[in-house]
């Protein structure tokens, strides 16, 4: 049944009955949090082994791991993000227990140093990036606080539009980046396609131009495993070798905030990104990528941990999956996505009710991420896109969860065609 | 015996009788290393405990550690900090396995977005840093690589020169920081005086002026527990709250590099800085702040940890100091510092000499601190200050370490004086 072709009668009966629904819900007095991409203690559980005793502190080469020394990683932790990523490891940082960390030093290191020895960003009048969203909202965060303009481009089903991209970067010089998770992106699931890569590492753009390109799921499979090209191939064969910042972790992997992140560039970036690094500290935490390796052993063994993580997540997935389809369904009052991995689904209400369905989940407990967070400054111009995050919740509660959610859905829909037909 | 006030036969005999004893030294193709502030495998077998498994992972508040959330640290390490080093919790910031990478991203912050709602510091024409020498290393590095000029203050034995100090700071607003390690500096072991703080905390300076406060070595006494005054209760009574901010690990604790940094700052400077640090990172390590306070237990855990400590250092440092005076006392070739703790022991040899000491033993196989990394630009004025490393090297190496040293500070001495009389 489509809702939008109900009559203004029709509307308010569904509208009754709905509002009854509600009620039954805020009743019950729920207290869900699905708002955030946070694993739950069962995935946590997975990796117990990471806290055993540490039994030797040598690594591979004979360092010893309790004491100073090396910037860039333990062998072993190399050679297995080397052959999980198929990264050269000369090409690899492996640092701390933050990702974000590292891009967000690596956007100051442009702003303080600049990239290609060309004028340091902080120097210029202004300093653009290009959003692709919906998106992450702690990469917008990193360009608001440090004073960068967010252009918005849409992301589009096999990644962002980029006849955009390619506009807008040929246009300006004064672009200088680009926010890409190619893989699961958060929060729509869209994996980019060939051609976008190929487009992103081939168009014309200035010659310090970056892509920050997040594999925060690499390997986060769920009902498929899907590829994407590889980004330092394709800016080599398009003769722009430096133009990507790599980014990875194992956050979502083992421990969140507690695992190893890594970066990786072209040679000549490494080389230049360590000459500071090396001033900023000493080294990672050699002890936890030790302790991380010993427990993945290698990437045969990253691969089986996540066959066993999707088997984790796919049950809550498939909630709800079914449930958007079983309520929402061909009602015309939502679209949403079905990723193949990744940590989310994102919804997109009718325009103009993203933050009405969230507010009213809110009054009947369950906190949903805020509307619009997957923007630049916030602002979805359509106000209907809402990122759901099954991970955290038990199933029992993501099934109470999503099914409250649908109705707010449905109210808030419901309640705005009858406001249009008025 | 003053061998500046041999003749030049007594001079030149000395001379034969020291290059037969240097080749002695040579024939036995040493490999020795005490370049480096490491502690030795002993002292970190010390802290063994802290590799042992993990039994839970909740925090004090019952987080779950293993996962995200928690931007200054879980309430237990701000609980043992707290009580150790006399600082009110809310003025922490407990962070991840490096305090140079705090200090590091401190002055990155000063130059992105200033201190005290001044004007960033990377906007000004110029920014400059009083650089107490012999410092450390690594805090003059810092400068170097964010472009800021290194002004060169001596040390004095109860700290910088202060009428210097308050006179530069006075006469000049681009002044915006000074490098201080209160207590058992890097490299001399001195230790501030009341005094010396009172008058940083008060003096006239720029008003986004910031004391780096780095408490390196904290507790890390080894003759004898020297105390130094509180900067936050000086600057307070000054009313220059926000002028200080502070630094320690437990790098020299528990593990180098693997340990629990932290910084503190007045309420209104940790906010801001928290501001800025929760867009950086969704937090540190809670996992290896769990594991080192859990091994650490509480305040009076780790003073007597720290005895322990000593006593592992203390037969090091005596085989230094005893050497050194053996040998060297009264020769008028080198004054030297008797620290009370820390890690070092600083020689100042004959004017023009420390260059050629460390050759010279670096030829007979035994690697020093390179002669000039104590000071700015790596510029010893007078060339004859030599940083000695006791912990790393083992008592038998470090003892013959040591003679072989004191034999090339007499050699250089001895060849020096007989250049100025011949």
């Amino acid at each position: 049944m489509d809702w939008t072709e109900l009559t203004l009668d029709q509307l308010r009966s569904c509208k009754a009955e709905l509002e009854a629904e509600y009620a039954g819900y805020v009743k019950q007095n729920l207290k869900l949090d699905m708002s955030r991409g946070k694993p739950a203690g069962t995935q946590l559980d997975l990796s117990a082994g990471v806290l055993d005793k540490l039994e030797s502190c040598r690594t591979e080469n004979g360092t010893d791991a309790r004491n100073y020394g090396g910037l860039d990683g333990i062998p072993e932790a190399k050679k297995l993000f080397s052959d999980l990523l198929d990264i050269p490891a000369e090409r690899l940082i492996i640092g701390g227990n933050s990702s974000l960390n590292m891009m967000y030093d690596s956007v100051v290191r442009c702003l303080l140093f600049g990239a290609s020895s060309q004028t340091p960003w902080g120097k210029l009048p202004k300093v653009k990036f290009l959003c692709p969203a919906p998106g992450y909202d702690r990469h917008f965060a990193i360009c608001e606080d440090l004073g960068i303009e967010m252009i918005t481009v849409p992301l589009l089903a096999d990644g962002p539009d980029m006849d955009l991209v390619e506009k807008l970067a040929a246009a300006d010089d004064s672009i200088k980046g680009i926010w890409c998770v190619p893989l699961y992106s958060n929060p729509q699931g869209v994996c980019y396609s060939d051609r976008t890569v190929e487009r992103l590492a081939s168009m014309k753009a200035a010659p310090d131009f970056r892509i920050f390109w997040d594999n925060a799921y690499g390997v986060h499979h769920i009902y498929s495993e899907e590829k994407v090209a590889d980004i330092f191939d394709a800016c080599t064969r398009a003769g722009n070798p430096d133009r990507a910042f790599y980014f990875f972790s194992t956050s979502k992997i083992t421990f969140p905030g507690a695992g190893v992140a890594l970066m990786a560039s072209s040679e000549s970036n490494v080389a230049e990104i360590k000459k500071h690094l090396g001033i900023q500290t000493i080294g990672p935490d050699k002890l936890n990528q030790l302790r991380t390796i010993r427990f993945l052993k290698n990437a045969d063994g990253v691969r089986a941990h996540m066959r066993r993580m999707a088997a984790e997540l796919k049950p809550k997935f498939d909630v709800v999956l079914t449930t958007l389809e079983r309520e929402l369904g061909g009602t015309g009052l939502a679209e949403w996505t079905r990723p193949k991995g990744g940590y989310f689904v994102a919804v997109d209400t009718l325009d103009n009710c993203a933050k009405a369905t969230v507010d009213l989940a809110k009054k009947a407990g369950v906190t949903l991420t805020g509307a619009g967070a997957a923007f630049p400054y916030h602002r979805d111009p359509r106000d209907r896109n809402i990122r759901l995050a099954p991970t955290y919740p038990t199933l029992e509660d993501l099934t109470l969860a999503i099914r409250l959610f649908c109705v707010c859905v449905k109210l808030t829909g419901v309640s705005r065609l009858i406001a249009e037909k008025e």
